[in-house]
Order: structure tokens, then sequence, then C-alpha cells
């Protein structure tokens, strides 16, 4: 096995083992990093946005096994400068339009340093949180509820699943695990609407109703599978879709799935952020007649990766599920009910401390500016929309809801290539945008949303639009 | 709703939403961060390993609602200090012997900040890593094989079983699904073995033979099975097991598992990272029969948490099963198959850069440095070993394999209260471990690993266990 496997010969091994946690070390590399990042900021805007680099580039600029050896600090940043930086997509640029936004800052940032030193907190922020959008006292720990951080939407939903299989299993029977039918609009989380199953129903929208899921059409579905003998177990609504941030009527859905004692959940992934403002409460109006909630905080909430909120109103469903107890894990805390023992809230045992981040930005941006910082997102948002809306080249595709656009370039503008606007303006490298397609139409979707996008960038991110459709039709 | 809703008219909120990712703020507050970490850590011996405070103490000392005006990054520091250290048991303390060690290190630590600002590098780290433990080429992205960095052992156990599970219906029929059972022993990790699931098989394990699942019990329980008409879909074998690091024989079982047309997943959870040496190699032969095999960098490999490494033999079989792919994710690169596309690897869409942290680690210290680091653990273990068997009162209840001693205070010593010793020892705060029981004896799980544990704070140890002992029998 050549040089990684010298011959080894027990107390004959090299001392050379320094202090992993040397307080002083720490300390003198700590700065060098943060000096490091706080440059990456600054300089920010002179990188292109979009990644420049073949998709393998990195594994030839790479040794192509581990050093033997320490590597100081100096050497590992300068690689990470001269070889990392060229290949990433910059989600912190203020041109980043792509996806949902990633919206980072210094509260969030240092949250997660601090957070890899220490582990509690985690339900008196949840609570504030549930205070700020509104949810109900039944949701809260201060009520009979609770949240749990965990990471991702797709954990929030698979645990909720999990606990919603389990409830409706122990009414009609396990052998009926086969009858149970999920619900969603064909707009919902694509990880969900993704799973090749056939008991999951992915309800059509339509452009002319904006995407909602209606409760029309979910009853008319659920009343099919009834009738066939199956068994409506959960519904997926969704507040603010991925491609069009979409907002499903919960309450009409939840008077529905009410009928047929059914788990609802709310995937309010991206547009969560944007309830804790009063104007923008009313799309999550008849939360209370919900199961479970969640949002990503680390989506549109200036909050790193991973952070995703997840609020129950029955905890026991989840912990039923999800509880694990073996003989090591027992403590007299645990035992004593006191505490909320999460790791039977959630799919993994170990977890991380998510909630100093999120505590951190809370504190220290106050929920006033918070609201004011995505204030200032849809504001940005509604500029684009006027200027796509004053050039009739262009429309707007859907109305929008929060600070997403989506437009296109009107098919009278441009005969073919529908998708090669979008290619043009990105393959640049000073602006970054993703695409959808609802009802057969390319549609381009503008997220505004990265922390340091101001006015120019949103201003400049049309121009680049407007000159990439001229070229394009000049070349015709 | 109160002072959290006041009335709110468009564009006459405050205009102080300052840049949120301003560098020079990001520098300042980052630099401060950094020492009081460093502070932290210098002053680790200090504070009590096992937090000492009542589990609700810290919802009485924070306000019920987050703040609406911004706070000082000082205030906030200043709350931490005063209110969160209190409550923390401090897992990287040298004084910590519970559980499994979470061994954190200055590059694990750097590379989990440095990673909240980029993401690339996964597969090159991993192939590193997988060429450290000696996997073969098949496991390796130079090979047929790749490595993914999940966050848990029960995201990788999922993950992998929801591939057995289409592999295995892919062959007998979907209708057969209720049919395919999974096998473990009964040491199995818990959050796989806790499932309330009629399919799952703990098959029993002994003392006399070190709690390993023996080939010979696993081809009996699967004989039953498949007697009764159902199908053994797959096996999770164990490297260094949580009770009492049992290592199960991966070659024989492997040979089981074939004849089944099995999958066989490989969680060495704690004791992989063991395997980089040459001199515990030995306990992952057979390697390469398995299909899939992880390890938790975060348990002993000097990284925070999460970060468990998993590789698999066949991508195809994971991807075809966890795979997303709606429009609004594509693009040249994934679409062009030249890059790993690492969310259709895993539960979730969303994903953070872990690698970082990982290769940080592999790079500021060198191969042979991390095996040094380990070898020093494990020489401690044995030191506290020979401790135990010095004195009759006490006895080392299974082999050792690694850094952690299972003992007990012999029946004959203590006749009554087998876990007084462990509560008096842990409620001194001087160090922590924890217990399991196996075959119905009280063992005391002593997990040397923590980073800045050194010979004086296990031997310090062993006398604080000696003089609980002695005091308990003083007072009979």
């Amino acid at each position: 096995m050549g040089s990684l496997y010298p011959h080894y010969e027990e107390e004959n091994y090299s001392s050379n083992t320094a202090n992993l946690l040397n307080p002083e070390e720490f300390r003198r590399q700590g700065h060098m990093i943060i000096d490091f990042i706080a440059d990456y900021y600054q300089n920010m805007e002179k990188y292109p946005v979009l990644s420049q680099v073949q998709p393998d580039y990195l594994a030839q600029l790479l040794p192509k096994s581990a050093p033997n050896i320490p590597e100081p600090i100096e050497t590992i940043l300068h690689d990470i400068q001269q070889y990392i930086i060229p290949g990433i997509t910059h989600w912190q640029s203020p041109n980043y339009f792509a996806y949902f936004p990633s919206s980072g800052s210094i509260a969030g940032f240092l949250g997660e340093v601090l957070s890899t030193g220490f582990n509690v907190l985690e339900f008196v922020t949840m609570d504030w949180l549930g205070q700020m959008l509104g949810l109900p006292q039944s949701f809260l720990f201060s009520g009979t509820g609770g949240g749990v951080i965990q990471g991702t939407t797709c954990e929030a939903i698979l645990c909720t699943l999990v606990a919603a299989r389990d409830q409706m299993l122990a009414k009609v029977g396990r052998e009926n695990m086969g009858k149970l039918v999920i619900y969603g609009s064909d707009q919902t989380h694509s990880k969900v609407a993704g799973l090749e199953c056939k008991n999951f129903r992915a309800i059509k929208t339509m452009r002319s109703t904006a995407f909602q899921l209606s409760a029309e059409s979910l009853r008319t579905t659920i009343r099919l599978d009834v009738e066939a003998g199956l068994i409506p177990a959960f519904l997926c609504a969704t507040i603010g879709t991925t491609s069009t941030t979409a907002v499903d009527p919960i309450r009409s859905l939840s008077e529905v799935t009410k009928e047929y004692g059914m788990w609802i959940h709310v995937d309010a992934a991206y547009a969560g952020s944007a309830c804790i403002c009063p104007e923008y409460r009313h799309f999550i109006d008849g939360a209370e007649n919900v199961n479970s909630f969640s949002f990503n905080a680390h989506k549109w909430f200036f909050t790193t990766l991973d952070c995703c909120c997840l609020w129950v109103k029955d905890p026991g469903a989840l912990t039923k599920s999800l509880s694990a107890s073996a003989e090591f894990l027992k403590n007299n805390a645990s035992d004593s009910k006191q505490v909320v023992d999460y790791k039977d809230w959630q799919i993994t045992l170990s977890r991380r401390f998510r909630s100093m981040k999120l505590w951190l930005v809370l504190r220290s941006y106050g929920v006033e500016n918070l609201r004011n910082f995505l204030r200032s997102h849809v504001k940005m948002a509604k500029r684009f929309q006027q200027l796509v809306e004053s050039d009739n080249r262009f429309e707007v595709v859907v109305p929008r809801n929060f600070a997403m656009v989506c437009f296109r370039v009107l098919p009278t503008t441009l005969k073919k290539e529908p998708n090669g606007c979008k290619k043009t303006v990105n393959a640049s490298g000073k602006i970054f945008m993703t695409h959808t397609i609802v009802e057969g139409i390319y549609v381009i979707r503008i997220a505004v949303g990265a922390t340091l996008t101001e006015d120019k960038h949103v201003i400049k991110a049309w121009k680049v639009v407007q000159e990439t459709v001229g070229g394009m039709l000049a070349t015709i």
C-alpha cells in the first residue's frame, strides 16, 4: 500500500502530537481565517458570480492523496484562494439571483462559528421565532407544541411524514401501510414530488389561478382514492413554491384534510420568513388548523446552512415515531421529561447546535430590522418587475408575491431558443439567475435576497437581460 | 399582537438596514469571537465538565421574545458567558469520557468556519480518506465507486437502506415490500435497532464472544425468515459498537449476505478512524465484499459535527433511489454527468459544505500525525485498563479493542446500587462517563478521545473512581 502504510511498532511513534486545541494557536489561525473571509466578502464583486471552471478542474489541481505530514495554515489558505475560489459560484454575491437566496449575515456566520463550541438554547429560540410568525400558542413550547431545528426541509417533511403515517396506521392498522396516500400540488418541494411513489398525488395547478392548489381539486382527488379503497394520510401545502412562489390556501385546504383526519404540513421554506412582517402574515392564515409548519432560516433569513425550523402541534406524534432509547443514551435529565430530548424529534441521533446562529441573528438585528431587510428585498423585486413591465418585449408570467419575479421574453420577440437568454446572461458571469418551466412556458426567475444586493445590482441585472435580448435579436 | 405587530406602511420603514455582510464589521466581530472561543478553550478545565444546572434554567434567564431592536455583539457574548456556558456539558473537556469522544481540533473548527463561505472539494477529500482506510478502488471515485459526506450515521444508513430496498424490489417486485427483512446484532446503532419494526432482526450476541455478531447466528436467523416466506434484504454490520466497541466479522458475514443477494453495510461510526493505522486495519478486512461503508469523522477524527463519511460501491444504486430532477435544478454541469451531483446521494436537497473541515484536518495534521493522535488515545485507554486490572475491586468486562474501556465494580465489592458509582462520579462535575447494560451487567464506559485529554486526566479519572467506590464502601 506504499508510503501510507509504513511499518508500525507500538511506543515507537513520533511524539509530534501537538495540542490540537492549543488556545494560542487557535487564536492565531482563527484571526487569519476571519481576515481571509472578510477579504473574500470585500472582494466579492470582483469575482464572476457563476463558476467559470470545468467540473473536474479541481481534481487536476489537488494531490491524489492526503499529505503524510502537516501543512501550515498559510499554504492551505493560499490553495483555497488559488484553486477553490475560482471554482465557486458565489451565492453571497450581490449579483446572485438564482434558485432562492441564501442570505448570509455577520450574525448568522458568527453564530455558526460560536455554535461549533456549544449546545443549548434551541427551544427558547424556536418560541421566539414562532411568536414572530404569529404561530398560535398550540405550536409553541409556552403552549402545548414546540419547535425543532432540522437540517433541511427534506428532513422536516420526512419526520412529519413518518409521524403522520404512524398516527394513521394506529387508527387503521399497520397492515394498511400500502394504502396510505400523500398529496401535494405539482409545484410541491421537488424531493417529495420526485419520489417515485405510486401513492403520491401531484395535483395539477394552473397559471390562471397562480399555481395555487385548490381545495376543490384536492377534494376531488381524495374522493377518487377513497372510492378506490385507499386512505388519505398527508397533505403538504406550500407557501412560496420554488418555481413561482405560489401560495396554497391553508385555511380551505385544512377544511378538507380535517374531514378525512389527515395530517397537514405547511412547507413555507422560502416565504415563511416574509410572514414575520404583518403585511404578509395573511399568507399563513389558517395556520392554527395545521399539524406542522416549517421554514428555512438558511434561505431568506440571514442564517447559514443548515437551519430548517419545524414546529409541530403534537410533539408526541413525532417522538412516538422517532424516539431512540438505548441504555447508553439514558440520563437523569431526559428521564425526568423536564428537557426537550431533541434526538427524538428527528431522524438522526447526533445533532449540531444550530440554534446559536439563529439566536445571534435575532438578537443582533432585532425583529424590526429583520422585517426591514426583507422589505428592502421585496422593494427591489418590485422595482425589477416595473422594469420588466415597461419593456414590451417581456412579460411578467405570474403575479409576484414576495421578492422573486418570474418573467420571460415574449414568444413574439424571440421565436426560438427560449432559454438562450438565460444561458447567455449567466455565461457572462456578471449575474446569475435560474429558470423553470410551467405550463410549457420557459420562465426566468430572478430571486432577490442575497444580503449584499442593492438597487444598483438589480438595475444592472435588468440591463444585462435587455442587452442580451437586444444582442440576440440583432443576430437573427 | 402587541408590540411585535406595529402598524406598517410601505416606504415608511426605517432605513437602518446596515450592510449585514459589511467586511469591516465582519472583521471586527469575527476577531472578537475567535478570542472569545480561544479564551473558552484556555479556561476549559476551570468549568465542571458536566452541566450543573437545572434543565429549565435557561428559559428563566432569557427574554420571552426576540428583541425588536439590534443588540451589540458585546452584550450577546456577555450573555453567552453568563448564561449559556454554565449550562453546558463541555464535550471538549479533557475530563470528558462519556458516550464517544467528539474530538475537535483547530483545523476541524476553522474548516467549519471556512466552509460557511464556500462549497466544492468533497470527492477529492473522500478519495483521500478512502485511501487512508485502505478501502478498495471499487469504493473510490478514482475507481468505480465514490464517497459522500452525510450529516450522521442515521442518514447514511437510511440512504443505503432505501437503495438496498429498491434494488431488492427491482428483483422481486414492489408488491413484496412488506416481506423485506433487515438484520443487525442486538448491539447495532440505536436509531436503527430502535425502530419499532416487525421486519428488523436484532440478533443476539454474547459476552463470551465479545458481543460479535456471528455468521452462524446470522445464517440461522435468515433461514427461518426465508422458510417463513420473507426476503432478507439488508445487513448492518458494526465495527466498534456503542456499548462495548465490539467488532462484527465482516468477511464471514459477507459470505452469508452474498448467498442471499443482500446488501451489506458496515457502520464503523466510532472505530473507522482507527483503521487508518496499519495495526488496526485488520478490523475491516473483507471490506471489499460489502456494498457500503460509513464512519463518523465527527466522532474520533478531530472534525466538528456533522461529518459522516459514506462510501458506496455502486453509486447508481443510491442515486436511482434518491435523485431529484425538477426543472429549476437543471444546469449544464449536472446534465453533462461530469459532476458528482451530491443532492442525488442523500435524503436532502440542500447541503452544507462539510468537506472543507475534513480537508483542513487532513492537510493541517497529515496522515502520520493523525495516526499518532489516535494511538495516543489508545495508549491512555490501555493505561486506564491496567489501572482497573490492578485493583481487585474492579473488573474489565470485555476486551478493549480501541480507546474505550468497559469496566465495573465487582458485585462482591458493591452488592447493591451498581449504578451508584457512575452517578456519584459524574455528579462531582470533575469527570464525565456514561454507562451501558450488557447481559444484565451494569458497565461503566470510559471513552478516551477528547482532544485535550492527557495522561494526567486519565489518572485523575481513575482516582475519582477509586475514591468514589472507597467512599461508598465506607458508608455501607
